[in-house]
């Protein structure tokens, strides 16, 4: 069965505050629990996780130690990921020096950028190599996710660039709509965008 | 009509590709070409935008520029936004020189830091207040956006400040699952998060 995109961009929420229930010292969680700590509703919880199998006795909740294991399964989260970075600005080294990645199996193997002024420094342990080599560098660091953070006017290039070398998992801080083939996933970091929908709510509605 | 916040959540997304297309040129769309750049279906769109009223003729396409303006209405966007950060780190002044905010109507106008060595310093311009004078800076300078930019640890205490002080629009960049009330907007802008919901695709599924 196909499970819909949007349940699996929730699965890492809930993994995240299942852990951090763990971390507290909770073994079990019921939907109900689960949902107010995650504000949504119980039953979107039950849904979501009934596309992967039964995970919790009816009336007993879910064992949190067990949840989280098949979730990190079910995502693909017990094993590590090389990950490469495009553009090493002033983004692009904090996002190197991001000290989340690595404990959750995610490590950054190589950086790439266009300016030769720049190519051949050492940012966070790793030679920054030039992005006219980006295909050739990937293959050799084994990279299976790409993070862009390359000015709006080149980021659909390099995207264009990851997509011919096969790179089918994309993350894009570049504020700019991108195209990418059905087969490849890309996922917008963007501050303005986020911004932009939460006006919204600040809007009084027009009086009609 | 409640507008659903997927919605709402969207239409930044077609703001962003309309504006791309009229400053290519072009002048009129229809739901089919905006779907194609989207990556949505144009019934989607169609749906999306009904709750907001007609824009389109039938069979005649979208004016861009009428669009846009209607959008930028709809989401609050015709006027400025003032917006302060929370934690000066790496992350934060990142955050602060980034120069996709004021052209959007987002003007950052205070930032603090709870690390007493680094207030009084002044960074894009603006001077490091102490977060222990958080709410009286929020208020002195009419901020409506906050942004969150401190380790996670501290993360919900800067948060619960922020909801006492009457902020309704939180953009959090701490790695932690942040509890907030109803009527308070909370976005999370996470790579690990995003990483995680694209590894699910890159897994070949159990044999079963």
């Amino acid at each position: 069965m196909d499970v819909p995109e949007v349940v699996v961009e929730r699965l890492p929420r809930y993994l995240r505050s299942l852990t951090q229930l763990l971390q507290g010292g909770t073994e079990v969680v019921n939907s109900q629990q689960l949902g107010e700590l995650l504000q949504v509703t119980s039953a979107q919880i039950r849904k979501d996780l009934s596309y992967f199998g039964r995970f919790g006795k009816q009336g007993r909740g879910y064992n949190i130690r067990n949840l989280i294991e098949q979730l990190r399964h079910i995502l693909g989260l017990d094993r590590t990921w090389n990950v490469a970075l495009v553009g090493v600005g002033r983004l692009g080294r904090a996002i190197i020096s991001y000290p989340g990645f690595q404990p959750e199996g995610f490590r950054v193997v190589a950086c790439f950028d266009a300016d030769s002024s720049v190519v051949g420094q050492t940012v966070g342990g790793l030679t920054i190599q030039p992005t006219s080599d980006l295909a050739g560098g990937l293959a050799k660091e084994h990279v299976q996710i790409v993070i862009v953070a390359v000015p709006s006017a080149h980021a659909q290039e390099v995207i264009d660039v990851l997509v011919s070398a096969g790179i089918k998992s994309i993350l894009n801080y570049a504020p700019v709509a991108t195209q990418v083939p059905p087969d490849v996933r890309i996922r917008n970091i963007d501050p303005v965008l986020a911004f932009q929908s939460m006006t919204y709510y600040l809007t009084p509605p027009d009086v009609s």
